[in-house]
C-alpha cells in the first residue's frame, strides 16, 4: 500500500470511528486486554526476535530493556486498556449550553480530531496506549513504531485487528505502517489533506525531524528541563523531600527535576544535608560558584551549558539565587515550558510563581514528577505537550478531541 | 527595523502584556474610543489618501467602499472598543479546580498565547479590532494591514500608541509593519521562535500563501461554502424565512448560504415560491436537473464546480436530495466545515445532523448568518476559524488564550 492509499483508508474510516458507541469501544478494549494475556506466548516469541536483533547490533542495554515484553509488561498493557475502558467517552458530549436573547440555544460539542499519526520509538506498549486512547476518543490512528520494535508492534497490531473484528468494528480505524523505510513516513508527513494531527513520541531528534518535514499540526515536547525553586520561607524538610523525589524517583523521565534553584538566605542551611543525601543515592552534583562555596566537596562547577541540559539521569545542577525574580528569570531563560515547582510558605511568592511561570504545569509545594495524566486526574495520556496551542500539558482523551459549536433554534434569523 | 528586530521587540513585550491589569487595559480601550472620535478629521484626511490612490489605480468599487472611513465607521470602531472593554478579562482566570486523592488541588489557568501576527486586507477597522482583542487577552500583536489601507492603518496605529502611552502602558505591546514590501512579511513568517500564532484575515489566496510560507501555527478559514438543508418535515414558512435570511441579508459574508439542499418530498411545493421571492430581490439561481424541472424558469443548470463555489454574492445553487443521508454526504463532499443548518421537525434527523456534520457551527432551525461571535454570545471576535485544532468557530477572547495546569500542594510526592 502506498502512503497515500494508507492515509486515504484512514480518512475514509473517520466517520465510522466517530460514531462507534461507547459500549462497543469498551468491548474492544476489554477483549484486547484478555487477548494480550491469552496470547502472551506469541507476544514473547515475536518480541524475542526484536530483542535478539537489538543485542546483535549492539543497542544500549537501557534501550533493550525498554523494548522487552515480559509478564509484567503484558499485565501493565492489560491494566492500561481496562483504565481507558473505564474513562468516560468524550465524543458528542456537550460542554455547556447557553441561551441567547432571541431564544437560540448555543453550546459546544466534543468531536474527534480525525486521523492522528503517532510516530514513536522503542517501548512497544505505546502501540496499545495510542490505539486505546484514539479508539476511545473516536479517532482513526496511524501507528508508526520504531524499527527496533518491529516484530513486537506487528504482533500487537495483529491482536488489535482481531479484537476489532471479533467485536464487529472495522479494522480500518487502525492503520499500521509495516515498512521500516524512512521515506514512507516522510511521504505520510506530506499528506496534510488526509492527516489531521501528528504526535511524535521519542527523542528530540525524532521530534525535530517531524516538525521540519510536515505542515500537519504537531503536538510535541522537545525536552523537559524542570526546576524546583526553594524559597527563603520554605519548609526545609518538605523542600528536601520534594527535591529528592523530583530528582531520584525516576530520573529518566521528562518531569524529573534537572536544576535546583535555592534562595541565598536558606542555601547555607538547606544545601549541605541535601547534597549529602543525594550523593548517597548516586546523584552527581554540579553547582554555581556560590553553591560550590557552600557544598564544598563532591560537586563540580556547572557550565553555562548545564543550565540548558536535560540530563535524564542522576545528575543535578544547583544554583543559588537572590530571590523569586532571579528564579523566574532563570526558568524563563533556560527552561522548556514543561514543569516547574516552588517550595514556599509565602503566599505572594506562591501566587506570583503560579502566574508568571509559563510551563505546562506549575506547582506549589509538590514534586515535578506529578505532571502526568493519572497524577493530575485526567486518566491515561498520550504524553505531555509543551506546544501551547490546543493542548498544553498531559494529553488525555479530552485533548484528543476538539469542539464545534451547535445551536438549537426555532426559526432565528439575523437582522 | 528588521523583521527580526521587530519580532524580538514583540517577544520582549510579552510579560508586560500578560500582566496588565484589567482596569488598565479597559482604560486604554476607552481612551482610544474617545480619541478616535476627537481625531476623526485626521483619520478622514489620512483615509482619503488611500481612497484617492485606490481610485487612481482603479480598484473595484466594492473594495474602495470597504476601505472608506466615515462618521459611521468611526462610531462603529468606538462602539467595538467599548464592547471589548465590557467583556471579562480571561487572563489568569482559573477554569475549575479539582482535588486528587493525595490532597493536591489541580486546575487549569488561562494565559495569553504570546505574540500574534495578524495579516489582513482592506477594512482598516480590523486594525482596531485586532488591537483591542489582543490587548484584552494579554497578547502582543504585530499588525500587518493591506497596502491599499496603508495611510489609514498608520493613522489608527498612531492613535493606538498615544492611547497606550497616555495610560502608562508600554507601546511595544503593539508592533506595526510600516513597509509595503512583501518580503518583510515573508521574513516574519520564518520567525517561529519569536511569533506564536499567525491569523490571516482575507481572501483565500492570502491565506494559502501564509500557510505555505510558515511553520508558525495558523488559524484560518479558506472559505465558507454554507448549506441549508430543508428536510421533508420542515415547517416550510420557517424554512423560507431562514433561506432568504441566509442568502440575502449579507451575501458577501462567509456565513451566507451558498447551496440549498431540499428534500424531494417537499421540493415541488417549497421551491417555486422561494425561487420567485429570491429572484425578486435579485438572486441568480442555479439548480440540479430536478430543481430545473420544478422551478422551470429564471434558473440555470448548476455545474459540478458550482457545488464547490463560495459566490459571496446574490447567487444560489439548489439541489434536490433524497433525504438526510444524501444531504450530509453532499455537505461532506462539497462543504468547507464552516456553517451548515437543517430545517426540520424530525427529532432524529435534527440530532443526526448536529452530530454528523463536521462544521464549526451546526444549526437546527436557524439561519447560517448567526455564526458570529456576537450572535453566539462570545462577544467581539477575530474571525471564524475552520481549523479544528485550538479554535473551531468564532475566535473570541477565550480563543486568544490557552490554559496551563496549576497545582497547589502541601508536600505531595510521587511514589
Amino acid at each position: 500500500m502506498t502512503p497515500y492509499e494508507l492515509a486515504l483508508r484512514a480518512k475514509e474510516a473517520k466517520d465510522g470511528a466517530a460514531r462507534l458507541s461507547e459500549e462497543r469501544k469498551n468491548s474492544v478494549l476489554r477483549r484486547l486486554a484478555s487477548m494480550l494475556s491469552d496470547e502472551r506466548t506469541f507476544l514473547f516469541e515475536e518480541n524475542k526476535k526484536d530483542v535478539v536483533e537489538a543485542e546483535r547490533i549492539g543497542l544500549p542495554r537501557s534501550l533493550i530493556e525498554r523494548l522487552r515484553i515480559d509478564e509484567k509488561v503484558v499485565r501493565e498493557m492489560g491494566a492500561s486498556l481496562m483504565d481507558v475502558a473505564a474513562l468516560p467517552d468524550p465524543v458528542y458530549e456537550i460542554e455547556g449550553m447557553w441561551k441567547r436573547p432571541n431564544g437560540l440555544l448555543v453550546g459546544r460539542m466534543r468531536i474527534p480530531i480525525g486521523v492522528i499519526l503517532i510516530i514513536y520509538e522503542s517501548r512497544p506498549n505505546v502501540t496499545i496506549e495510542a490505539f486505546s486512547l484514539c479508539l476511545k476518543s473516536g479517532n482513526v490512528v496511524i501507528l508508526k513504531g520504531g524499527s527496533e520494535a518491529f516484530h513486537s508492534n506487528l504482533a500487537l497490531y495483529s491482536l488489535i485487528r482481531r479484537a476489532l473484528e471479533e467485536e464487529g468494528v472495522s479494522p480500518e480505524v487502525v492503520q499500521f505502517v509495516s515498512t521500516k523505510d524512512h521515506s514512507y513516513v516522510n511521504e505520510l508527513l506530506k499528506l496534510d489533506e488526509l492527516i489531521d494531527l501528528v504526535i511524535p513520541r521519542g527523542g528530540e531528534e525524532l521530534i525535530r525531524t517531524v516538525v521540519r518535514e510536515t505542515r500537519i499540526p504537531v503536538l510535541k515536547h522537545y525536552k523537559g528541563v524542570c526546576h524546583v525553586f526553594v524559597d527563603a520561607s520554605a519548609d526545609l524538610s518538605m523542600a528536601e523531600e520534594i527535591c529528592v523525589n523530583a530528582k531520584v524517583q525516576k530520573p529518566a523521565t521528562c518531569n524529573a527535576m534537572e536544576t535546583l534553584l535555592v534562595h541565598k538566605q536558606v542555601a547555607p542551611v538547606f544545601l549541605p544535608p541535601l547534597a549529602e543525601r543525594l550523593r548517597k543515592v548516586g546523584v552527581r552534583l554540579k553547582g554555581c560558584p556560590e553553591t560550590l562555596r557552600i557544598v564544598r566537596e563532591g560537586i563540580e562547577e556547572a557550565t553555562e551549558q548545564d543550565w540548558y541540559e536535560e540530563y535524564l539521569d542522576l545528575v543535578l545542577s544547583i544554583r543559588v539565587v537572590r530571590g523569586l525574580d532571579e528564579a523566574i528569570a532563570h526558568i524563563k531563560r533556560y527552561g522548556s515550558n514543561h514543569t516547574d515547582a516552588i517550595v514556599t510558605r509565602d503566599y505572594v511568592n506562591a501566587m506570583r510563581f503560579i502566574r508568571e511561570v509559563d510551563s505546562s504545569l506549575v506547582l506549589v509545594n509538590a514534586s515535578t514528577r506529578l505532571n502526568d495524566g493519572y497524577q493530575l486526574g485526567l486518566g491515561a495520556e498520550m504524553g505531555i505537550s509543551t506546544t501551547k496551542l490546543h493542548a498544553f500539558g498531559p494529553m488525555g482523551l479530552k485533548e484528543l478531541t476538539v469542539t464545534k459549536f451547535i445551536a438549537f433554534g426555532d426559526g432565528q434569523l439575523r437582522f
